[in-house]
């Protein structure tokens, strides 16, 4: 894993925890970008060495819906940035991690993401992003 | 804020926590430290742009032993690095950010630390860290 990319956190309400985290954070958010087939509308913000990402629900079946509804708002995952997506998919299966999916899909912020199932990790979601060329 | 000093991360057993993560990271951790005061053993990794800390408890009493027992284990805390701690715990008391401590108190890596309650942080526990001279 090269770097933290971002700290995605799963918020209720986009426009409250936009008015919370420029508050908090003394910057303002510097990019939304909805990913439709994830129903998640995200919004970035700069904390220096790496990005907070908010992660809205956009409909009821949304992952962001169903990890509140079950666990509340708060700290979603852990994104790590990779030189190539595909040959950490093939070390970390290797490793014995589990993987959500197996095959690298679109990301917000022009990525290809996959997630380790957070049973292999601690309990800490752990996506794996690359930016895509 | 100036930007992610570390994210810390509740564990139940660190010794096979600390296996799991340099396998992850890909990294062996470079620091091992009891902060005795608060019942917490912290060990740290190198991710690149910031750190990860793992936490775990040394007491029963300890609140990373709570919140293991509320939460189960999993990302625990985001700290982020200020300048001067005591004119930041005024300026997020004034911006109506509830404080834990607001009196800074000694944390692991050679820190002054206040922690803002979740409840005005959507859910999150935000630690604020000064280096100490």
């Amino acid at each position: 894993m090269k770097h933290v990319e971002h700290i995605g956190i799963a918020v209720k309400d986009l426009g409250s925890s936009i008015a919370m985290y420029t508050k908090l954070l003394g910057a303002e958010p510097y990019k939304k970008e909805e990913v439709i087939s994830e129903g998640v509308m995200t919004v970035f913000f700069d904390a220096g060495n790496t990005k907070i990402e908010l992660l809205g629900a956009t409909r009821e079946d949304s992952p962001i819906a169903k990890f509140i509804e079950k666990r509340g708002e708060g700290i979603h995952h852990i994104a790590f940035a990779v030189d190539n997506i595909r040959e950490k998919i093939q070390e970390k299966t290797a490793q014995d991690f589990a993987l959500i999916n197996s095959e690298p899909k679109d990301g917000a912020d022009n990525k290809l993401i996959v997630f380790l199932h957070p049973k292999s990790t601690g309990n800490v979601l752990v996506e794996m992003c690359e930016e895509k060329g």
